[in-house]
């Protein structure tokens, strides 16, 4: 039995894509869409709240093509608060012009791949904090795909030995960190979670780096035998002032 | 041709997924959804007064994210009951606002692969009774998913013999032993009745062992070969109060 | 070039699965559903006829699950019927409510890889008509799933010599025969009408049968190494004050 | 690099599937659906009054099973045309109770593979130009299905050489033509067209030669190693007896 | 780890396929039908500017068969604007009547395979800049589809030593300029933008080159080992007086 590389988990992640529901939309009076979206901007006064607090993140943004229009990602501290978060928008009126397109659940997650042996208590580590309970960049764009390790064949990240695998990320940690002055990234992981086992978010200003990480990234083992990939969505962060403008019917 | 591992098999079983039509929910006047739940309640305790009789099992929970909003699982001795229970529950006032999202169907499977020969009949014992017809545990968060066996050019669990599956399974055992005191786990047989072969349902007060324990297992030969799995699904058990807070409507 | 084994092929076969659409059929009135299932049974009379005639045969069941809610099985002697029958049906007041789900379009099939040579006509054999025009059985539970051969990388059933897919045949066949009293199967050929090669249909008044028979099986090289499956769908057949319950509105 | 094979290429086709919106077809009035079906009949006039031109072809006929109801196979000189006829039946009133099922885009194709080198321009030879440009003929029953050459692993049909895939290209003619007599094939190709490399149209007055035929074809190496594919939709050919007949409520 | 090729990029391409929703364009009034298409031609005027100030370029054209029956391919520097384009088509009046069907999100590709090492800055040539920042051909007809380079056991793309892929791609370019003076074609990445790692667009006065093109480049061994391909989809470019035929009601 290959063994398992232990995890640092933090905060629990759900990205959740809605289409917007156009035609109804525009259906209905000046007046309710106001109020439908004052409504969600007091929801989003709470997470705003709730981000000072230092007891959660949060990031909404565009989704460019027909797979949605709109993504909202939400972390928090518990599950049950995320499954709460998410019944509140379910039952507010913007919610009834915003159609389930795609959601993933999971858990801000870091590997020990790259960690030697350890004596302190790694969640009481500031810069280990700092990743597992991270305050969302605010970059331009925004891209979100998840993925699974291969499982094929010859082709079984989950039947080689942990120094191999441990070799292989590091390499592959490499082509990352290199892009790490324009890309951000967040790992979330969903096994037993989500269909997939993980979720990567990457944050920045110029969104042709998340062309170029990927691709790049692609060639090298890890992603090139053992990488199996979900949809790839990109759009670009929406303030307040940004939603209003999405919204808003001249 | 390979010896089938013989099982034991208990009360059959369904889950079923729904998602929730906001909506049309919202739309309606709060007596009608009071009456719709009135009525779902009642139903509630039909199936409460089977549990007290120990004639069957079921827990009601979220799933977060939006491959549906609400789950229902369900043991009862007969397949026709099952049967039964899904069509009241279809007729049902509330059912008009649950969307069929996914269901499985299956029955609660005890495999023979670690245990010896036996002389007594096994469904005498008191210990695999309680096993083969569980009162499910009413713990905080629960986990579904369904897996098959893999049959896949070299890795073929159907073509293995049966000595090497009982030593894999043995290992493969060991892991969901060790997580024994955090998360309780019920396997139910879905060959012949559903597309996949199984059913897996964890229950756990921390939601991060289902994460821990799915993860630890990937990295064992069963799952790491052999394990093939469907969507997974997330949840709070709801208890009655809970189902009023969730189909409130402010 | 593999020898094609030749087959015997009997009546033709529709396997038809709706969904109810509860909400629309609770909506109309007492009445109205009255005038639609007296139509129904109206329809089922002409085929309770046929059966009489020895000119065709039918079954009608529930499906446990999602999958759908009612399944018909029909068998006649020419494809043409089966496509009257399909649009009779489809025209009818109950059909607004039936949802379509699944559908299966095959022959009843027998194949000689069992056999000997033979001199005489095995179409004039009683034995075997009895087999390729069935009156299908009245047992609580039937099962059907449909599946193909497998043609991939080294497990190329259609790349076998016909000795050694005779021999895989012989004893897959006695595990069948091994439950011949509590199963009995029909086998339909669908290359060329459906997406999938054949179509499985079990009948048994022990839905557990079902289970072990299939999962006996999958030990068994035929299905081991060359099975590929479908959906599969469980229910309990329905004579028609079963269907009056199943529709009723209290 | 393997050599391609050169093709001919005729007249471009559409096979276009609908489903039958029955319940709202049946809630208009017998005016309306009597207007909808002249106009419907008016557009059929139009394309025969091109076959009579031999300026194209077309069949109609009925899908058996819930794949879709009506299928039209549409031949033309040239793309254009087709999109042209998509329009005009998608603009017709009897296409708002037709609901989109499937569609092929492809064009009649000859292959070289079973011809030897020719001096003469294929296109100016009269039984080319009758298989290039053909009266579909007016058989009982249809059958339609599209198929890939495979390219997995040690099965690449395009990584073999042009002499090797003729001659399993000869002895898969040859099966073709033992049942010339009583089944007819039109293949169309649809390389860079749509999502399958080709269609396969049979027509003949056994429903059952299809099985036949299909079924030992893919005991041939070429279907056995080296075809995938895609549904399979089998129906009766309507005249306009018969769509009247097919649309009727009683 | 394989050295991964550089790329040039240009204009950031949105195609986004549109299916017409005829029944309910067909319920309107010619006073509601005119106004959306004056209004959907007014947006197309900004497009217009933008291709004339050299910013951006675009076409319009139809699908033949179900996948869709209008598309749009979109041109412009910033992702952003693509999200804007999206947004304002949403919005109109006209897109009430589209439904979505497919997209793809993507920017002008070029890569350096083929090229030697350069001094020079490639973004100030004139002819690669054609080629980043082009102007959409008119011809009669286009093609669109999604590919991959497979990663599958021995056949995986990205573990080929950069050489190696260097002499493929140059003998596959050579099928692709044979056909230069027949088949335009544009050439987009969409590695981290969407789900398929690249887009082509071809375009031809022929609509039978597509299929020559595509049939000859599949013998060449890099689409016959290393290419996945997704959905094709053909259609006819439109012009404005096109567009008022296409969606006229008679």
């Amino acid at each position: 039995m290959g063994e398992p590389v232990k995890t640092l988990d933090g905060w629990y992640t759900l990205h959740d894509f809605r289409s917007i529901d156009w035609p109804n939309w525009k259906s209905i009076s000046e007046e309710e869409r106001r109020s439908a979206l004052d409504e969600f901007f007091h929801i989003l006064d709470g997470w705003n709240r709730t981000t000072e607090e230092e007891k959660g993140s949060h990031v909404i943004s565009t989704v460019v093509g027909q797979k949605a229009d709109i993504m909202f990602m939400i972390l928090r501290p518990t599950m049950e608060e995320l499954n709460e978060i998410e019944t509140e928008l379910n039952k507010s009126k913007l919610a009834e012009y915003l159609i389930p397109a795609y959601s993933h659940v999971s858990v801000v997650e870091l590997s020990n791949y790259l960690s030697g042996e350890k004596s302190e208590n790694p969640y009481e580590n500031p810069y280990v904090r700092s990743r597992l309970y991270p305050t969302l960049p605010k970059t331009k764009y925004i891209c979100f795909y998840p993925m699974d390790k291969r499982r094929q064949g010859a082709d079984n990240w989950y039947m080689l030995p942990i120094e191999e695998r441990r070799t292989l990320m590091r390499s592959h940690g490499q082509i990352g960190r290199s892009y790490g002055d324009r890309v951000k990234q967040i790992i979330t992981g969903s096994v037993g979670f989500d269909d997939w086992e993980w979720g990567v978010t990457l944050f920045s200003d110029d969104v042709l780096q998340f062309k170029k990480l990927v691709y790049e990234m692609r060639f090298d083992e890890v992603s090139a035998r053992y990488g199996e990939f979900g949809s790839f969505f990109v759009g670009t962060i929406l303030n307040q002032e940004k939603i209003e403008q999405l919204f808003r019917i001249a």
